[in-house]
């Protein structure tokens, strides 16, 4: 902490679930951070803070970010939009409160911190004023297809990842048209998910997984897969080499 | 070691080349394992093995792999693929000799081993008849737009990776269609790629990024790197998210 000096912005990854796949600047960035700030659900502890929670140091101040909203409201009511968008604007102003104080604060970030991340928000608002430092991470989606064994992309392959929120005639012409694909966010989207791979012919290869890195993890052929219940985060691995 | 058992194969991931970049897990393989194997072109030295080079155990065995060909033999010439599969085969039964032995054996793959990397090829040889575990990397990718500060993908966009060896109106119509993307292997292809950006409305905000976490990494915008000569290994980030 130096006087007159505004800190330092790190955003670091902290990988997809599994403590073991964090990496030394991760753990480089918790050991010189003065705060730790971490996002959570209301009511929730932070799935970033657990995985890294052997490493903080006792002592480091932490700021936990919970969210106002998840799932309550729809996400295309603008009430969302707004009330996210002040949650955003205040979790920055309160970390830019300690950078202006001169003290370097470390944002966690599940997986990458620039890959779907809600650090992106911080980034943005950030960004701009102060001296920022991005720790990579190792995405969800790379835990999942390890996790699997699942060999994903290969050579000249084109690799997409596709929501499933995308209207089904989107979801068929992308997995038509790639070679290689992650469909995210399954969640309720599962039954069209599934509808979408049949047609165009890459159901057999499709492998669903769920907490693709932690403990309990579940895999499956998607075919073999019974029901069409998925968590949110769950995700479908769609292969696109065929070895060797 | 055990008498009569076979070994375990590992496909470990050591990210992009900041050795800082590496995760607990790989430094744990590195520790279990008897013999470490790695990719390098013929007199060249492995950039995998480069990256970890300061916690490998003394006395570990090592086995380089070296391909007979890179860009001497075009990819569509079968004699290029006889090559590489001729090799592929001899690195999987000098491995599984070390695997029939009873020994550890760990694979280094830059980035993340599933993820367009040699080591599938393994994987897919060996992997049917020993007991695997794929320790995944930090990719290349995440370490340019990590470098760059370059927020690549947010909410429900969607991305993909697309080779710059893809025909111009292939190019010109996945540029069109997705919300975000990495274009890699550069090299001569470059000025195919400006152009495709250009027609697609999406040149201004391309970042252009050579030996992303490399002490020497080079970034720019694209629309401001005045000629179109690219290394093969550079890449272009295409922003999808435009914040907040």
């Amino acid at each position: 902490m130096s006087a007159g000096r505004t800190g330092r912005l790190i955003g670091v990854g902290v990988g997809p679930g599994d403590p073991e796949l964090v990496t030394l600047k991760a753990l480089r960035a918790l050991g010189e951070a003065d705060v730790v700030a971490h996002f959570a659900k209301a009511g929730h502890h932070s799935h970033a803070r657990a995985i890294v929670a052997a490493h903080l140091r006792a002592g480091t101040e932490e700021l936990p970010l919970h969210y106002p909203v998840t799932t309550e409201i729809p996400k295309h009511d603008p009430a969302y939009r707004d009330t996210i968008r002040a949650f955003y604007d205040a979790a920055a102003a309160a970390i830019a409160k300690h950078l202006d104080a001169g003290r370097t604060v470390a944002v966690l970030s599940e997986g990458d911190p620039l890959f779907y991340g809600s650090y992106m928000h911080l980034h943005a608002r950030l960004g701009p004023r102060y001296a920022v430092e991005i720790v990579a991470g190792v995405t969800g989606m790379s835990g999942c297809w390890s996790a699997a064994g699942a060999p994903i992309a290969q050579g000249d392959d084109v690799f997409a990842v596709l929501p499933a929120t995308l209207p089904a005639e989107e979801l068929e012409r992308w997995l038509a048209d790639c070679d290689a694909a992650v469909v995210m966010k399954l969640g309720r989207h599962l039954p069209k998910v599934r509808r979408a791979l049949e047609k165009t012919g890459r159901l057999a290869r499709a492998v669903y997984v769920e907490r693709g890195t932690m403990a309990d993890a579940a895999m499956m052929r998607l075919a073999e897969k019974k029901d069409d219940d998925a968590p949110y985060f769950a995700v479908v691995l769609v292969p696109g080499w065929n070895a060797p």
